[in-house]
């Protein structure tokens, strides 16, 4: 076998090994007996060890150096490795052991903490967390920026320096239509109560709508929906609030574009390197373009009004009313509930925190305290517990630093897709309200979802769309659609 | 650290990594998206592989040499650690993976075929597994018998001239109260309809009752019944037949023998090649005392039914009738639902089938022929479809040759530590007719589960009876049993 061979063979054992790890996280989410969580910990250190060695096995430099790519594809697998490789050796084997062993462990204590609204007893543990994604960070970062360190794992090619203008450049427009929605009256939300089951079955029905693959994926219930694995096995989370039947919806639709893109990526792409969503931020626009730009737009509101009265009985919103209903604007604490106009706000305060974290202007003791301050000044509102601040998400407690910023990114490549799409797919909107949104998804599977790592994030947006990325066209589609709904 | 200290550190990471493969397995029959086999196959493929390299270490052989045990347990976990390395550098590491990979997705045809009962749609895939164990026994065997070879796998010391003699002493004992019993008027199985939810939720009370631990534990839904897992998480399976409520309940509580086994050994040994269950044989006896000795016993039967009046409303059989019911002797297809007269019946074909199979007397091909010209000769019936008779166990399919006469081995076994039992435990038919089994549960947990690997099979069960084993005790059970049940 050439070094190019040996090395994708390598490769392929590794990818199908990390795709057990991803199962052993979804069935710590789903399935797993509460007090397995100790044991759970240590098998997740035994399989992140043989991971660690895979990826960090000394023959890797060997045949990285003689690998001769034959085909822009073998080049882009070529790529990838290296940037892997180049990563993990920089992390030594015990310090990666450690991570994942404790960060398997500290989401339980993190769900029990907001649970009980203890802040305190939290925080001995993502003190832990901190520091050693902190020296996991200098280790990757040589001498560099630890955060932008931690971002090349989740958007590789990214530098904070870059979304924080980027962040500068949106946050003016988004304020000014907040303040100008801040004087609107809201509909009110809807009333009644929403069986768990009937509001799995509607769930489930508008996910194979867009196009979730059943064959290849289950939907089950955790506390904070996700989609997992690649390729032939992507499943997906969603939650229920019997009085609150939309968040359970769009936490299914916004994961389905998370599961899709895995579930499209050309199969002669799996178990590679390739063989998944190129980025955090590149996933996020496709959970994004489903759940917002497609499953909230006006139209495809009129079928779900429908579709959710045969479920339900009769909504004590009307059908033209229920846009209206569903993009309804109000601030508030939780960063998943929020609006499209509010999200970014939130994400922005969670990078700038993370970016003093890891600049060392702030420590973990003074978290909390930073979190709620800054709150009052974005949101014009005083957090009243833990669970609606500081310990809202879990990504913190399992070492996700970095992450965070890539939903954002992940709106503004969606604003890009979104006018793209719109340019090729002229009748979209009839095609909405009849509840079909397939040529949006033929469009995404085709020119994005189906390369899956084939290019670098950017080069996949602008492959997409034929141009530059630019926040202009999301900010433009949230002034047009709000202003269409609300009159602003 | 010494070479005992580095070999113990070894083996843990290995025995970690082994538990993920067996998570892997049970989601293949609980949860995994059937769209989903092929790439699980590879994953588990490259899981064994790492496995293989493992346990095949070249540095294992070198640390088994000059470890030292500095006490009784340290030499159990030599023993059993160099059993295992014996074994494995035996097989070489493209014949693991090989069967790995084949197993992984024959299991699916298998299921296929036996629900369409397409003997043939399975036949190719039978033979390829039936050449790989082959291949493998070979190369464990090194010039002695392949299917001995096998056996130790499964019940490590055992050998099949041995069982092939326990089998013929038992055999006349067994027939000859079974043509007792052929001429007893059994009563009738109990009618009704036995909805779902009240049969999974009466299985959960029993199995509770059984001391399983639902904190490290869980019962799902699966085709084949099984026990998964070890230490801190441990699930176990059932089925059910809404026309007929013994089967889930009684498979259930067979489970919970086999889960509370592994949930009870001690903490110190979790996660250690001593860590688990002995031999199947042992399993077995565990799993046949709980469902049969105890559970079916006469003074459980009336506790029982009342349970099961509180859960299905008034049944079609009497409090003082139902020992009788459930323990209905009668002539059918299916080893798993056979009674406690007919089931070492069913193993010894199989087990006389294997033999065959591996001594080279009978091919694939033949199989089918072979299987129904036993049974009618052992059970006076014509086997009427394939799920009735060569495609009905899940065995076969994934390579478990050899297994099968460790289910008789575990009769055998129940037989010796019930004799015992009830000598330390005068009270016991009291507590069972008040719907507590713990003093036998108790008694079997010190005596025999807590200790896990520390001795051999056959040592663990003398060490818990204080006597030799015998068939003797279990004959001499039945023969009381259904003497006082049915007056023969």
């Amino acid at each position: 076998m050439s070094a190019m061979e040996t090395l994708l063979a390598h490769q392929r054992t590794t990818s199908a090994l990390a795709q057990v790890m991803g199962r052993l996280g979804w069935d710590q989410e789903t399935m797993m007996p509460p007090g397995a969580a100790e044991q759970r910990g240590e098998e997740m250190e035994a399989l992140e060890t043989v991971l660690h060695a895979r990826r960090t096995d000394p023959r890797m430099g060997e045949w990285l150096e003689t690998a001769e790519p034959s085909n822009e594809v073998e080049a882009a697998h070529l790529r990838e490795i290296r940037r892997g490789y180049d990563r993990a050796v920089k992390v030594p084997a015990k310090l990666a052991a450690e991570l994942a062993r404790v960060t398997s462990v500290s989401q339980g204590i993190w769900a029990k903490a907001r649970a009980n609204e203890d802040v305190a007893a939290f925080l001995p543990t993502l003190k832990r967390v901190v520091e050693l994604r902190r020296e996991e960070a200098a280790a990757i970062a040589a001498g560099g920026d630890a955060y932008d360190a931690l971002l090349q794992d989740y958007e590789p090619g990214s530098s904070a320096a870059e979304i924080a203008e980027l962040f500068g450049r949106m946050r003016p427009r988004l304020v000014d239509l907040r303040d100008r929605l801040a004087g609107v009256e809201m509909p009110a939300p809807l009333a009644g109560r929403f069986p768990k089951d009937a509001q799995l079955a509607l769930s489930a029905e508008v996910a194979a709508t867009f196009g979730y693959d059943f064959d290849i994926g289950r939907i089950d219930l955790a506390v904070h929906p996700f989609s997992s694995g690649s390729g032939a096995d992507v499943r997906i989370t969603t939650r229920v609030d019997e009085g609150e039947p939309l968040g359970c919806l769009y936490s299914t639709v916004h994961e389905v574009g998370h599961a899709t893109y895995e579930q499209n990526i050309a199969e002669a792409l799996r178990l590679s390197v390739l063989g998944q969503g190129v980025s955090m931020g590149v996933h996020e626009s496709q959970s994004r373009i489903y759940e917002n730009q497609l499953a909230r737009s006006a139209p495809f509101a009129r079928y779900l009004h429908g579709r959710m009265e045969a479920h339900f009985g009769a909504l004590s919103a009307g059908k033209d009313d229920f846009a209206r209903v569903i993009n309804r604007v109000e601030t508030g604490y939780i960063r998943t509930e929020a609006d499209e106009v509010h999200y970014n706000l939130h994400v922005m305060l969670r990078f700038d925190l993370e970016r003093q974290l890891f600049g060392g202007a702030l420590e973990v003791d003074d978290l909390e305290e930073a979190w709620n301050a800054r709150f009052a000044s974005d949101f014009g509102m005083a957090v009243d517990k833990p669970s609606h601040g500081v310990l809202q998400d879990v990504h913190w407690s399992v070492g996700l630093f970095g992450y965070f910023p890539t939903y954002a990114l992940g709106n503004v490549y969606a604003g890009c897709l979104h006018e793209a799409l719109r340019r090729d797919v002229p009748d979209l909107d009839a095609r909405l309200e009849a509840g079909d949104p397939s040529p949006a998804l033929d469009w995404l599977r085709e020119n994005l979802q189906r390369h899956g790592g084939l290019r670098t994030p950017r080069e996949t947006i602008s492959h997409a769309t034929g141009g530059e990325i630019s926040e202009a066209p999301l900010l433009d589609y949230l002034d047009a659609k709000y202003g269409a709904l609300f009159g602003v």
